[in-house]
C-alpha cells in the first residue's frame, strides 16, 4: 500500500500524505491544499504554540500580505537573500500598478516600517509582536509541507533597547516556545544551536535553530530565532529616546515556525503502516469502531464517555464496509487508540483496545475503558519521544575529520569540532550535499558573541 | 479629541480606530495593519465563530492563495463579478509565469476543483469545509475594516446531494452561526433576509444576508450565505454517484464573514467618548488602575483574583502619568469595567468601580469586587444589545412609496412592500445611493424559492 521507508523514504512520505488525506498539490506549481485531517493537526499545534508565544508577553497582530517592492530593497542582505524567491503583483484592479507589490516572503520590512512609527521612547520597549500568516517563496523543488511556494507560519518580530535584551528574548523563544512545543507536544527531540555564518537568515547577525532527525537520518530545521542586530532598525529607522534623553537605534529579532513542522511530525514518527500522531496533536485520539450494526449504539455510548473525559473521539459506524479495511485506514491515519466493539465484546461487557504503537490487542472491561485509554495516551506520548530520542542519539557519530563526517552523514549526523571544519570544510561538505546544521558550545549550550572557536558542529544531510 | 458622531460620523470612525490603536493603513493602497488591540477583538470573535461553525459539522482546511486565472473564467457570472477587483501575479521566482495567477478574491473556484476530486458517491456528501484566510479585492474607495484591499475572513464551502439539503445548511449557517455570533457575542441586532436579484453574490442563485444598523442609521452587511445551485458544480464537474447508481451534479453553498464585523462593532456601539466593546469580545474586560505607586501591589492582587475568576484583566501601573489621561484612554478603548484603587480606597478596604456604560462611579468593598464585576459584565453585554435593538427599531420607518423610502433613508431604514419597488424602484433608489438591503416574508422569515411577490423590503443607505 505505502512504499516501505527503507526502500524509498521520499516515496513513502508522498504516499502517506496522500493516503492519510493530509494534503495535496495545489493547482499553481508548488502550492499546497491542506486537507481537513492535516489542518486539524496544524490547528492543535498552532494552539500549543500560540499559548506559549503569548506567555512570553508577545501580542498577535496582522500586517499586509502585499509589500511595496522598495521596502525589500532597504536592507541589502535581506533583498539579496529573498529576491530570487519573490512573487510579484504587477497588475491589480484592471490596471498596471505604479510600484509593483511583492507577496510577503517574510515581514521584517513592513513590520519594521510600523515599529518605527509606534516606538517613540524607551517606555515603548520591548515591543513584542507575532503574526499568524501565509507567506510565498517561489520554490524550485517544492515538496508538500517541507518546501511549498505558499506556507502557513507564525512570524514573531520584536524590538528591544539593548543587544542583551534582544538576545535573551530570541533565546527564550527558541527554548521556552519552540523547543517546548517540539519536545512536549510533537514528541520530537531537537538539537538547539546557532547556524554558521553562511547559513544565517538574510539580514541577521545570529540565527539560532532547532534541528530534528527524521527517520531516514536527515535533518529538518524545525524553527529558527534570529538576532537582527541593528540592521533593520537602521534600514527602517526604528529609534527611541532613551531614559537619558538620547536618540538610540533599537535592536530587533525575528523568529518563525511553520507548517513544515507537520512534515517533521510525519517523518519523525511515521512507520511502514502510516502515520503515528502524538496524542497531544492527534485530531482523533480515539476511534471507536463498531464491528457490526448492532454495536453502533454501544460504540456511541463509549465515545460519549470518552468525550466527556476531555478526549478527542470519533465513531466509525460504517459497519457495512469491510472491517479490515477500516482498521487499516485508522492505522494509516495514526490514530493512537482504536476501540473495537462487536457483539461478542458486548456480551462480555468488554471492548477490544488496540494501540497504534503496540501490536497486541487487549480486552478491557467497559467500566475500565476511560482510565485505560487516558493512561495509554499519556504513555504513548512519552513512548514516541523516547523512541525518537534513542534513534537520534544512536545515529549521531562522533568523528574527527571532515571525511569521516561525510561518511557518517550517509545514515545520520556527525558531531565534530567546528575548528576542524572551517570555511573550507563547509565547502567540501557542500559538495556532498551536506551542511553544518548547527554549532554548540561543548556543554551543549548556545555559543555567545561572534567567537566561533572551540565549538561543536552537528553535520548532516537535510531537508 | 474625537470628532463628534453627530457632526462627522466618518471622521469619528477614523479617529476612534486610530486613537484606540485598532488599525491603520498599510503601505500598499487600501491595505490594513491590524494592531494588537484590534486583532485581539478579532481573535475572540473568530474563536466564537469557529466553535459554532464546527458545531454544524464543518471542518477547517486550507486552500492556496494563488489561483490560476483560467479557474475564475469557468463560471461566467463569477468572473464577471470579480474581474475588476483582481490582483494578478505575473512574475515569480525571477521569471514571467506561463499562466498568470490571481490572488484569491474568494475561493469557490479552487475549492470546487478539489471537491470534484474528493466527492465520488453520495456517501461523501454533504462535504462541509471552512477556511480562515486572507483574500484580496482591489477596492476603489477603501476604508479600514469595512472595505480593505486585503481582508481576513472565514469562507465556508459545502456540497450537498439535493437543493433542499444545500438550502437547509446555508440557512443554518445564517441563523445558528452568523446571527448567533452577532447577537449573542457582538450584541448587534441583525435583520435576516434574502438579497434581491441584483445584489446577489456573483454566481449564486440565492444570497441570504444579515444587515445591521450602525449609529448613523446606515446598514452594514455583516455576513452572507449563498446557495450556488448547480452553477459551480457544473463549472467544476462536482458530481457523485447517487444511491441509485446515477451520476448527479452536486448542489453547493458558500458563506463568509470577515474583519468587517469589527467595523460593525465599532459603529454599532461606539459613542463620542470612544469604543464600547461588548464584554464577550473585550480583550480587556477589566482594567485595574493604580492611582498612586503605593496602590500597585493592591492593584495586582485584585487583578490576580479577577483573572482567577476567568476574566480578562489588565493592570495599569503607570502611576507616574496623569490619572485623568489614563482614565480617558481606557474609556476610549471601550474597556467595560475600570477599577481605580488609590491610598484612600485602600484605607477603606474598597475600590472605585467605573463602568464604561454608566456615568456614576461606585465604591465596592474588596471582598465584593469579583461578584460585582462578573454581574456588571453580564448586565453590560445585555445592555448593549438592548440599546442597539431599541435604536434600530426606532429608526425603521414603515412607508408606502419609494419616495417615502428615500426620505426615511436619510436617517435610518424604510420598510415597505417589495412589490411597490420592483426593478424600476431599485433603479430610483440607486440614484439616491440607497439599496434594498434585504427581503423578508411578512412574518419575518426568509423567502423560499424564486417567488418575490408579497415580500417586505428593508431599504437604506449602506457601507
Amino acid at each position: 500500500m505505502l512504499a516501505a521507508q527503507a526502500t524509498d523514504f521520499p516515496r513513502w512520505f508522498q504516499d502517506v500524505i496522500a493516503k492519510a488525506e493530509l494534503a495535496e498539490n495545489g493547482p499553481v506549481r508548488g502550492t499546497m491544499v491542506v486537507r481537513p485531517y492535516g489542518y486539524a493537526i496544524w490547528e492543535l499545534l498552532q494552539e500549543a504554540m500560540n499559548r506559549r508565544i503569548k506567555a512570553t508577553g508577545a501580542a498577535n497582530a496582522y500586517f499586509p500580505l502585499l509589500i511595496p517592492e522598495s521596502y525589500l530593497q532597504r536592507e541589502a542582505e535581506h533583498v539579496e537573500g529573498f529576491s530570487p524567491e519573490l512573487a510579484v503583483v504587477t497588475h491589480a484592479g484592471g490596471k498596471q500598478l505604479e510600484e509593483p507589490a511583492v507577496i510577503r516572503p517574510t515581514s521584517e520590512t513592513v513590520i519594521g516600517e510600523y515599529m518605527a512609527k509606534w516606538i517613540q521612547s524607551y517606555r515603548d520597549l520591548p515591543l513584542l509582536l507575532n503574526q499568524w500568516a501565509n507567506v510565498v517563496r517561489w520554490e524550485l523543488r517544492p515538496r508538500l509541507f517541507l518546501r511549498t511556494t505558499e506556507f502557513l507560519w507564525q512570524e514573531g518580530h520584536t524590538a528591544h533597547g539593548s543587544a542583551e535584551d534582544a538576545r535573551a528574548y530570541a533565546t527564550k523563544i527558541l527554548y521556552d516556545v519552540y523547543r517546548a512545543v517540539m519536545v512536549d507536544v510533537l514528541a520530537i527531540p531537537v538539537v538547539a544551536g546557532r547556524k554558521t555564518r553562511r547559513e544565517r537568515f538574510a539580514g541577521a547577525v545570529n540565527t539560532m535553530t532547532l534541528e530534528a532527525m527524521m527517520r531516514d537520518g536527515k535533518a529538518l530545521q524545525m524553527g529558527t530565532s534570529h538576532e537582527l542586530g541593528q540592521n533593520f532598525a537602521r534600514a527602517f529607522d526604528i529609534g527611541y529616546l532613551s531614559r537619558e534623553g538620547q536618540r538610540e537605534l533599537a535592536w530587533t529579532t525575528s523568529w518563525g515556525s511553520s507548517t513544515r513542522m507537520v512534515g517533521g511530525l510525519i517523518m519523525a514518527h511515521g512507520d511502514d503502516d502510516g502515520l503515528r500522531v502524538p496524542p497531544a496533536v492527534a485530531p482523533i485520539q480515539v476511534v471507536v469502531l463498531a464491528v457490526k450494526d448492532e454495536a453502533i449504539g454501544a460504540a456511541r455510548t463509549i465515545a460519549g464517555e470518552l468525550t466527556a473525559a476531555g478526549l478527542r473521539v470519533s465513531v466509525d459506524d460504517r459497519a457495512d464496509q469491510p472491517f479490515g479495511r477500516r482498521a487499516v485506514n485508522w492505522e494509516l491515519k495514526g490514530v493512537p487508540v482504536r476501540i473495537e466493539i462487536g457483539p461478542r465484546d458486548l456480551a462480555a461487557g468488554a471492548a477490544t483496545v488496540v494501540r497504534r504503537l503496540r501490536s497486541a490487542k487487549s480486552a478491557v472491561a467497559l467500566s475500565e475503558l476511560t482510565p485505560t485509554v487516558v493512561d495509554a495516551l499519556e504513555a504513548d506520548q512519552a513512548h514516541l519521544l523516547a523512541e525518537a530520542t534513542a534513534r537520534q542519539e544512536s545515529r549521531i557519530a562522533d568523528v574527527a575529520t571532515v571525511g569521516e563526517a561525510i561518511e557518517a552523514a550517509a545514515s545520520g549526523w556527525a558531531r565534530l569540532p567546528y575548528d576542524v571544519i572551517g570555511e573550507d570544510g563547509e565547502d567540501r561538505l557542500g559538495e556532498s550535499g551536506i551542511t553544518v546544521r548547527c554549532l554548540q558550545r561543548p556543554d551543549g549550550s548556545l555559543p555567545v558573541e561572534d567567537d566561533e572557536s572551540g565549538l561543536t558542529a552537528y553535520v548532516g544531510r537535510s531537508y
